[in-house]
């Protein structure tokens, strides 16, 4: 058998195995390769996939540094192959994968605090190019450390090009004139779709895997979305069968990076498949994802059961206009998992209500989301009449609020310990402490404009920071003993910060 | 016996018949003085009061014109008095009293639709007589047809000074030293009350009678607080026996005057009342008021049950920091009254989160209210360091919101029928439509920003007003057949009125 692997990978990077094998018949479905992987701290087995033109690879992530050793079997190939590499350790900037920490929050895997800010580009790896460079160069502007996006296609308003590679082997519906405008009413010369589910177009893969590993370079979390209802060309509407050699593709390609969630669907409640039909998709994400990546479903109106056991989070669109970031501490009461909350509307202006509120709507979001020990999601969508809108397309952001949730995130990484936890300190004033029990509070007023607010500090000496949430500034007041009457400046958005002095 | 009494009257009017009776003793629980009045339409009985230097009155509103004869009797008086009045039409200005009308609405009683936008001044007929003046200037504007005010001196946040009269004879405590920073631990040389709450105090009644008649004559409805608990005096818990003199004593001198509503309590759930008080003191509003003025109650916490016989109204304040104006068509539908939310936060920047929201916030909040067929109440505590806040002085007032408030008010008044019902045409925009099955639709988008909205008008014409609550303009964009894609500026704060052409 010929294969071929690099001798060393950093730990918590990708070794990936290539091997030649046959390409008669049809090698997605007729044979198979697994990789027994053997190091001195963990024994792992990873599905390989077929890349096309006779290679096969299989995909793996060490968690240790050390020696290591594998043997690839499977069906196409003569005999087996068996090879050793060494992992050496992390470099400075890879803290490994995304774990649940402290019940409600997220940490690296080498302990560093993750608190995630995302954001959400659906189909940013479907657009051209260009496109694509241009949200990879906003992005690395650091605003967010996650980004949600789809591996199918999306049909949706504002979002009815084809994109530039498709994940099967086919011919699509030709629905190269639908606008906007006509959508409802528009009848394609050809309406039919032609695909072969049983053939992948690996290009659409390697495509998207070149994008999430530029993510993992910027520090941003992959929010990959398997499944969605915004489909003109069938993906949403597969057999079972189809549906689970899918799920296994997916898997087999992605999961050995390391900056991988898994989102089993897009509002999952919009699609034609069953409770049982999910569970039976998120057995396979258990069973074949060698490293349990986080994993968690997208609601449009009813949640899914968040206290399944396969769920690592809740992943929440808001159910009500008016109240969403603000139930954060019931959702951490009822879920007891980390609460993050993807779609509570984006700043924009789109004739649609999930899509145009203002940054400043946004941003007092986050912070009520925050302050209660939880995490809230961006998104852009500005109506720009055909032009590209973050939500969908990604490219450039014009709003208001990605500067504020980057701020947030810097008051964020400022906890003792790791996460918030939600306290009853005022009832107009949603208050949080360090989980770990430090003496440390952030009260966010939101809309409230108090002049000032009085708290008695007992005995012990404590410095109090006001912070502007919109204009980004924090200021020290001092530090103070007993009782005190903070000066506040009667705008909205403000917090103050109240913790030990240095 | 020597009585006074004019020859004639407007309809709802007063009738006010002066009798001299006896000084001796305690007149104000000694004597008795009552008043039978017939007309063609209606046969009334009130009691009168006596208002000191032995003068005992008695007060009548007619509800018809025409011809009516009364009959006075009571003790401390030498046999009986009789005689004849003439009621003439109503003016031009006067519609009668407010009633409850089409279930969850009000109107006049000469059939005018009346539709609340009220403010709070608790303890402005308590201030010196040059502020009272100022109260009545600002009044004049025409930003609000309803005022609630406390008829017991108030001692609160911000408002420690004695009252310019005490409701009874008698000393109050010395508390002249109070001061916002020294409140919780101030302590007066006097501690003690001294009253007699068997007699009156004629001045501080007659007072508030002159601001009432004011109120009247500027179209403001006056919704009279009986009772609350922000007191030093121990006017919050005197024995139900006083209490149920000074009910009677209300009753007699407020009754009459048409723009007359009770308010129970403001926060009856922080006093010292079983709801067996509270259904005691509503049972003689129901005897003893010939007139059955509007009746409600004011809640801290826990609404009181609504759906009690004797409230003609819900008067709420909100539960939720987050959301109550938005709750509106549950209220209506739980408790099947007019819905007033009497305090849904003020305008200001108070420490306080009751009062210290934005004037944007605020209007929204009557938007959020009228649209779904409910009346919302403004207040405005904007902190002036020991000068007056309107919200419990009166004077003048310096936010943004009550320009908005008249202009709303405006709006409403173009209803066909009387009153608007909420309807469910947009998740992300609360919509009215006429209660009188009138095509009229008010749509509000609130904090939403569209671009854009689409209707299918069917084959009628409509005509669509693009209405900016904010800036206080409207535009009508045309009449419209069919499909149709109305343009909005993207902006917060907008509506939509769509109607018949004229």
């Amino acid at each position: 058998m010929k294969f071929d692997y690099p001798e060393s990978v950093e730990q918590w990077g990708i070794l990936e195995i290539s091997l030649e094998g046959r390409s008669d018949g049809n090698p997605f479905t007729d044979y198979s390769v697994t990789g027994d992987f053997y190091g001195k701290n963990e024994v792992k087995r990873a599905e390989g996939f077929y890349d096309g033109d006779g290679i096969y690879k299989v995909r793996f992530m060490p968690s240790f540094s050390g020696e290591y050793t594998f043997v690839i079997s499977g069906t196409g190939f003569d005999g087996t192959a068996e090879g050793k590499f060494e992992v050496f350790p992390a470099s400075d900037k890879n803290h490994g994968p995304v774990r649940v920490f402290n019940t409600f929050h997220f940490a690296y895997a080498d302990g560093t605090p993750y608190y995630p800010v995302g954001t959400t580009c659906y189909a940013w790896t479907h657009q051209p190019e260009e496109t694509q460079e241009k949200t990879l160069r906003t992005l690395e502007q650091g605003y967010f450390n996650k980004i949600r996006f789809c591996v199918f296609p999306k049909h949706y308003d504002f979002n009815f090009a084809d994109p530039v590679t498709f994940p099967y082997e086919g011919t699509p519906c030709d629905n190269s004139g639908i606008t906007q405008e006509n959508f409802g009413s528009y009848k394609p010369d050809n309406p039919e779709n032609h695909w072969d589910f049983t053939r992948f177009c690996p290009e659409h893969f390697r495509s998207m895997e070149r994008r999430i590993r530029q993510l993992m370079d910027l520090g941003i979390e992959a929010d990959i979305i398997v499944m969605h209802p915004y489909d003109r060309w069938g993906f949403s509407e597969m057999s079972a069968e189809d549906d689970d050699r899918y799920v296994h593709y997916l898997i087999a390609r992605f999961a050995a990076f390391r900056n991988v969630w898994w989102s089993l669907a897009n509002e999952y409640d919009l699609m034609k498949k069953s409770i049982a039909d999910w569970e039976r998709i998120a057995s396979i994400f258990c069973e074949y994802d060698p490293y349990c990546r986080l994993r968690s479903i997208h609601n449009c109106h009813a949640f899914y059961d968040y206290t399944a056991p396969w769920i690592t989070h809740c992943c929440i669109q808001r159910q009500d206009d008016y109240k969403c970031a603000e139930l954060t501490g019931e959702y951490r009461a009822r879920y007891r998992k980390p609460v993050v909350l993807d779609e509570i509307a984006y700043e924009g202006n789109l004739p649609h209500g999930w899509g145009n509120i203002s940054g400043k709507e946004l941003v007092r979001r986050f912070w009520e989301s925050a302050v209660r020990g939880g995490y809230a999601g961006h998104g852009e969508t500005y109506f720009s009449g055909g032009g590209n809108i973050w939500w969908s397309h990604g490219g450039e952001l014009h709003g208001e609020s990605q500067e504020r949730i980057r701020f947030l995130h810097s008051i964020l990484q400022k906890t003792p310990g790791l996460g918030l936890k939600p306290v009853d300190l005022h009832w107009d004033g949603a208050s949080a402490a360090a989980e770990n029990g430090d003496f440390y509070y952030l009260i966010y007023f939101g809309f409230h404009r108090p002049s000032y607010r009085e708290y008695d500090f007992g005995p012990e000496p404590y410095t109090v920071e006001v912070i502007d949430t919109w204009e980004m500034t924090s200021a020290v007041l001092g530090t103070f003993r007993g009782k005190v009457r903070i000066p506040l400046p009667g705008k909205e958005y403000m917090a103050l910060r109240i913790c030990r002095p240095d």
